[in-house]
């Protein structure tokens, strides 16, 4: 069995590398980490330790430069995104790289033009596309549920805000957050976008907009095919992480709703209540998380097509571009203004 | 028109029998209601004024006279049920009758016989049959939805318990309340009880326990087809009132659920919660309690069979007793026991 | 009693006329329904026949000059509610009118005028504001149950588009469909619309877009006071009537569902179904119909201020225009751009 | 770390134990499973390989030898269990043994008193303890989120009857498939029970009925505190695996549902459907076997009281006895009739 496991490094050992790690050594029996990079030799040593990785460093070069690597994972800040995608393809190593690939499209047609050219695999960490409610929606489409898409609504909320410090080098809410609705629009109506339109305030958000961003959004698509999705973002539901899908087709519609920690309902003088969904992203998209790896080393082992690939990950900067376009400029902004398609 | 309605008298102004006087006097054309008779002469006055009934009386010997009168209400207490059917029978005039028949059967019995000699009509108060949730599990049945009946389990508890005066002449929670679900039983599954197995306690309602009844109760049912119901009683069910049924079939099952008063969920930080279900009878029964006047008056009309007949009526009084037999003697009871069946 | 009736007539026989009749002469105890006048006589008089009504007349000029009527029910076409609503003003009759209450603002404007000179009540048919799932999150609103409103998604969806004759003279979908979410939009954040952006596409439905019309639209509407509400319409959802509503706050989110005719859920080899929603207005607005009614009685009879007024109306109506024009424009609209606000 | 690491062996490599197998190879950091044995070699060395565990052999006993070991999982047929338990404690092994115990008390009477002499821990395997629906249940009694206990029903039905070579060594619905209820009743109403009463039969299950056993059972228990529980138990559920508990108190309720694969909802012409629920215990149950092993190996590391103990296992087998006479003699059975308690 040896043989067929897939030698990968991991650059970048925080929130994410370190779920990303958790599932590499216990849920992919294909896969065998051999090293961790991270600028911070504390983190990256703290990671090998907690999963047994047998070699960490701080230098991601180092692992570029191993032979026995074949494939990387960059969980790295987003801004070194697109120059490790780059300097990956050029060691000949595979890359899975989270999102967004990058906060401008010139980085990002570099990075993929190296991929290109050194004929590795790249993926982008749109998990969500592997999340069991998404999945069934897409596939209601597919074996014709619900006859041909029309409409499309999502819901996507956080629970609260990220930290100040981190929103000033987030992009905005359209390439922080948004980012993953405008990737679930394409993967459910199987179209391009041709337009985008938002609208958007930070009421009851100070801090927000002190930092020149947005907390609630509405953005607006329109497709090629002539379709339309709308999505509702927030930075602050209350309630907790809101996740939610609802696709109108000409024969029927489907929804799909947050998932729950236990599906307890408790009546009392009060009302009927059940607890709040799960909470936030590591809970609510653990298992997705797990199977985008196992895609990923599958199509590298298989050498089959990766399910996302760098083109999905362009697309989706260029549409959220499209969007603070839309939003500073007050109109429908069509996408083959801001990038060539 | 007026030559198809039905010309009826209440007799009772109570709470269920004022519900009557305006279903009559609102949703049902094909039925003028004549007059009204309550031994407090002030009750039938207000009921008459707030209906616009031309006559109202104290005696309901009075309505039995009148040849205009073709069918009665009664809606008086239970101890005058037996005779007031009698006395109508004996006066030729179709009746509808609140539940339950009588406390015991040998009245029951008497009254059924008084009917039958006069070839007048008799129905039951079982509006629950007419609920169109009830009424859409029998349909699940009729069409073969669920295949062949198997087991049945009905929840049915009152928000409070009623007042301790009231407990004291009540007959006891089989006769009283758990009667709705015994013929809900009869009528779902199409059978008849052979055996009634009942278990019940008082914790925490010294007050029942003081009057000898009990709050909470598990009820067996054996039907001669094989089938079992379990009947889930409570007379205080702190989130109000409590009416569900689930029925398993050899292909499928089916289960309705309470009512509410609107279909809002609202989530904050504490959960999602929505509110209380209907909260009694008169709300959460309201349209079933129009719907068997209206099958009354067209069973009367056009000459066919009522709905739920005398016999729904003894045999559910039938095997209230049959519990109670069994709770005393703390073994199954076979219903031949209490009555010839 | 009968000195605190209204006396009112009806102007249309049509489907909702009828309706409106039932619910008077049944459920309204404040309120005498005198006469019925349609052009098409045959409406009129089999109305008058089933409801009771003493008298019908094919010229509603009849009922505006019988000084026994002190308001009117304008339930004829569209095309005719505004001059309606001046002539019966002029007779010094207050009046109901259904939405909407023309297709221009400009006729809308003198029929105001005239209503304004008269002093009579106008109250426009927005029944959906009196709906009790609408009501509860207004509720959860005024009672700060979810804080400060944010974000508002509307879903409203036909089983089927009416026929093409009737789409012709429709107006529209935004004046004849959304003009129903305009209003509950505004209702329910309490705020005046500032723009308007609207999408929309008839794929699948030739026959919509032979008419010039639109089948499904999206349509984003930016507050006063900041907030967003989006609407999402369909003139086939193919599994019902879809009417639905969510409210974002700032503490809480509230949701309201759609209204079943049952609760049963069905469990069988294939799934776990329930029976669709209720399928149309009728069904659906039942019990609204019949509150909206009673408010104007009691507003009339109590002189109190209707809760739909003729300024509801109007600006329903330049909402629906701001969108066509946003339709047609592909940009946002100002909605003081189609009228002085 | 690896001081700290409990050394296991597996006795048994069927379908739960090589579920256990996987759990502790990938879930379970505190665990070394070092050897698995199972009469049949080419079971144990299939699991070895596939769980990468270093050894494996035919005969238990050489695993009860080996001093490195220190806990056995038996997870061989039941009629094994209570003789592998004695000897196991015998060689000073700790225990984790699947349940029942074994079919009759005086083996379970046996091996408990070898556990006691030799002072090793027993778990036994009730993993429904472990699943977070369950687990809410009970936290909400031990919260006070319904007031006092006072009536439970269970609903415990699986998708279809064993093979029927199975079914005649099961011991017969109550010890093989009730048995989970009875544990879960004692559970969630922190009381004992004194007396149970069975209803069965064997409608449409000629098979079932062949081989001397019921189909659908109604059993209620009524414990030592007052209260009373009441289970639904089926063999076949043509919907799928139905896992539900609903408690009565005095202060509210609260129901657990079953867990779906997804939260798609559908809606067509049809009606509005979703997926069934989780196929069968390893689906749905999935998490709580790796709990309970957690539990497990923490107990012993930790040297605290196992969570689920013999004592438990031995009177779910007791009240499943009671609950077979009460069948066959037509009567409620005291549990101390069956077994000293």
């Amino acid at each position: 069995m040896t043989a067929e496991q897939l030698k990968v490094a991991l650059i970048g050992a925080g929130r994410i590398g370190r779920l990303h790690a958790r599932h590499l050594t216990t849920r992919i029996p294909r896969v065998r980490l051999l090293a961790v990079a991270d600028a911070c030799l504390e983190a990256a040593e703290s990671c090998a330790r907690e999963y047994g990785i047998a070699r960490y460093c701080p230098d991601y070069r180092e692992v570029l430069a191993d032979p026995q690597v074949e494939a990387v994972l960059v969980c790295s800040p987003t801004s070194t995104h697109a120059r490790l995608i780059e300097e990956a393809a050029h060691a000949g190593k595979h890359v899975f790289c989270e999102k967004p690939l990058a906060l401008d499209l010139q980085a990002i047609d570099q990075a993929l033009a190296a991929v290109e050219r050194a004929g590795v695999k790249l993926q982008i960490g749109f998990n969500r596309r592997f999340d069991a409610n998404f999945r069934r929606v897409r596939q209601a489409v597919e074996q014709g549920e619900i006859g041909l898409p029309l409409m499309l609504h999502i819901t996507s909320r956080d629970p609260a805000p990220p930290p100040v410090d981190y929103l000033r080098v987030s992009g905005g809410l359209f390439l922080d957050m948004t980012i993953h609705d405008f990737d679930m629009a394409r993967f459910l109506l199987a179209s391009e976008v041709e337009e985008v339109f938002a609208l958007a305030h930070s009421l009851n958000e100070p801090e927000i907009a002190m930092v020149g961003d947005v907390a609630h959004a509405a953005v607006t698509l329109r497709f090629v095919n002539g379709t339309i999705a709308t999505i509702s973002n927030s930075r602050r539901a209350s309630y907790g992480y809101d996740q939610r899908v609802e696709l109108l087709g000409s024969e029927g519609s489907i929804a799909v709703d947050n998932v729950y920690p236990n599906t307890a309902l408790i009546s009392d003088r009060h009302g009927v209540r059940r607890d709040l969904p799960l909470p936030f992203f590591m809970e609510r998209y653990g298992e997705s998380f797990a199977a985008e790896l196992q895609a990923f080393v599958e199509a590298v082992l298989d050498n089959r097509p990766v399910p996302v690939s760098g083109h999905d990950g362009r697309i989706s900067v260029a549409i959220a571009l499209a969007a603070q376009r839309s939003l500073l400029e007050h109109r429908p902004v069509p996408l083959r203004e801001v990038a060539w398609m």
